[in-house]
């Protein structure tokens, strides 16, 4: 077979659970949560099912979860957007970006992608026959060089994706980063792709800026985000994308033969579940008591860092203790410490290795406190 | 937006069911059953979401999943296949399909498509800048001319897409079939992709050929189904395709970043509802009776037809009755008669239009004698 896609193997995140359980180690690699969903949001999937909501869901979703998510929207941003033809409903926000991607991106066009990055963007654009074009984030603290950025976008540039809260790192945008962004695309044909998938977790009073909140970018952006990480059922796979009407045509049309729609008993569920506004506004001061927990305890370990500003990953510096590489540290704390993490290197395209780890602390405290203790004695 | 997919609109599934809708008609256009799934099924889902099954399942799909449908082809095709390297599961057959296509489809490949064809293989061929063939089935049963295959095979053609049972038509496959494809394939860098969604649903005896169980065309194939059909949950969209090894590689590398993964409470559910195979194996019968009542009030109507051979769907013929276009007869006969079908002419690349439509009858016995009543008038 000659493969499409030759430099890819399996993705790290399966790579390193699969690690993390032959080792019996403490997984804090993959980003889901350690802990489960509400048992109300599960019984709400029973009840649908046995109304006999089994069938296929229209194309773009359940009317009443795409109100619901404009409802949401509403709320969170004081934005409106028309369910109708601004909302998508995709299996979860994997989908959402790799539909998004097919439907904009022609063969020969640039692609802007921040590094560290997610590691399904490069493989969507490639498949398109895009060339991505990488710039790397400033280092400590992961934020935008924007004179970088201007010097990068050329001519062939027809999306730019973005990602706040940022994966790995949790740098959250700033509203001076996105006045810069628009300025960088304004009377350009280019479209924005924001990966907001942690938009509900942001820390020490931060307020997630969607790109939906910027009159002028917004006419621009693909906005995706899923339920996944809001509500603790990562393994639902239900995700949207909101996007003006123009260009959710064509993310449509690409949704309609990727997937065609996902499951009906599901988006009922959390469409209704997501009526009471407390379930994901809540979410930040969840996740930063566990990120505090996370940080405290790492203090009593070798390693080095910043807290993280959003997401549920804290990234830690280990380059003054060892030179060993990021993945055969990683392989071997979670075979001797008995603690998975992934190698931030698998997110960049190059060589780069910044000799950082990332930690996952959407876990149960005692299971950060066990691996935090495994830690002390990492070297 | 320049678009990917200029020629692309709504499908015509929910053109129809949306004027079905409208004009409270019966609804035999898009192929979903008008009753419940079992129960039992719907309890196994809740069972495992409050087992705290809800997240990720592996990306290849939950192991007991991939062993179940590993038995069930066992038990109907005698044929092992390996369920770590050689079965996916996907959202959806749509999915499988879509993966399928872009993970063998460089540009420039010419890719064999039997026409009518279902409508979402010509856009993923397109999105990976291959050249679709078709070939038309042969009238009016809708076999398959050899020998206009093998003249259209050119040195180019990197994929062949089969679907049996087939749809719009319900011709199914006959081991000839198999013998001439293969011949055709035989030491030719040439794969297959075959849709078999409706692998158990055939009538008056027949067997459905899978293409696994031909020796030399299985090391070549993905085949596609899907439990939507089987098990009357085509709102679930839990589907899977069964390749060789360096296949499997190669969609699973697509998979990964297309949806990475889908609903792993309902992925255990049918994995164990699997384990009982009277639940698929009836399932031919209860469909066999459903055509022929269909069939038989069918000779009341003006229509003519030759009973479907496998499928939900019949086909009927109305050129005798009047010259209009088939999209037109449907959407009177949906306003006026208040029954909705599926125009065949949608499922062609060109303008052909045999003058046919096409009724699902995965519907309740008092909803099809009901359509059968109204359609009698048809004119
Ligand atoms: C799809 S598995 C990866 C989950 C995730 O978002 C992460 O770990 O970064
Ligand atoms: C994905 S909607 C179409 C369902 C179907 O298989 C058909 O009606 O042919």
């Amino acid at each position: 077979v000659k493969s499409k896609l030759p430099n890819i193997g399996q993705t790290i995140f399966t790579v390193m659970s699969q690690l993390a359980q032959n080792e019996k180690a403490i997984n804090l690699s993959q980003g889901f949560p350690g802990f489960d969903c509400d048992s109300e949001l599960q019984k709400l999937v029973s009840h649908f099912m046995q109304k006999g909501h089994n069938q296929y869901a229209p194309m773009s979703g359940m009317p009443k979860l795409r109100e619901a998510i404009a409802e949401k929207t509403r709320k969170t941003l004081s934005i409106n957007v028309d369910p109708d033809s601004e909302i998508t409903v995709t299996s979860g926000a994997t989908e959402a970006l790799f539909a998004a991607i097919t439907a904009t991106v022609h063969a020969g066009d640039e692609v802007i992608v921040f590094e560290p990055a997610y590691d399904s963007y490069q493989p969507a654009i490639e498949l398109s026959g895009g060339i991505p074009v990488f710039i790397p984030l400033t280092m400590p603290d992961f934020s935008i060089d924007w004179d970088l950025v201007k010097s990068k976008v050329s001519d062939k540039a027809r999306l730019i994706i973005i990602n706040t809260p940022h994966n790995p790192s949790g740098y959250v945008w700033t509203s001076d980063d996105l006045a810069q962004l628009a300025a960088i695309v304004e009377d350009k044909c280019i479209y924005i792709l924001s990966d907001e998938v942690y938009e509900h977790i942001v820390f020490d009073g931060r307020k997630h800026l969607s790109l939906l909140s910027h009159p002028q970018l917004r006419k621009k952006s693909f906005v995706c985000s899923s339920f996944g990480k809001t509500f603790h059922i990562t393994g639902w796979k239900i995700g949207y994308c909101i996007a003006p009407k123009a260009l959710t045509v064509e993310l449509r049309k690409v949704h309609q033969y990727l997937t065609f729609s996902t499951s009906t008993p599901m988006q009922l569920a959390i469409a209704e579940y997501l009526e009471e506004e407390s379930r994901y506004l809540k979410l930040s001061a969840f996740y930063q008591q566990k990120r505090d927990l996370f940080c405290e305890g790492l203090k009593s370990t070798p390693f080095k860092f910043f807290p993280a500003q959003g997401s549920f990953f804290q990234l830690v510096e280990y380059g003054h203790l060892t030179d060993c590489s990021d993945l055969d540290l990683a392989v071997r704390l979670t075979k001797e410490n008995k603690v998975a993490s992934i190698p931030i290197s698998v997110f960049y395209s190059g060589n780069q290795d910044p000799k950082m780890l990332r930690f996952c602390f959407a876990k149960r405290d005692e299971e950060l406190l066990q691996a935090l203790d495994r830690l002390q004695k990492a070297n």
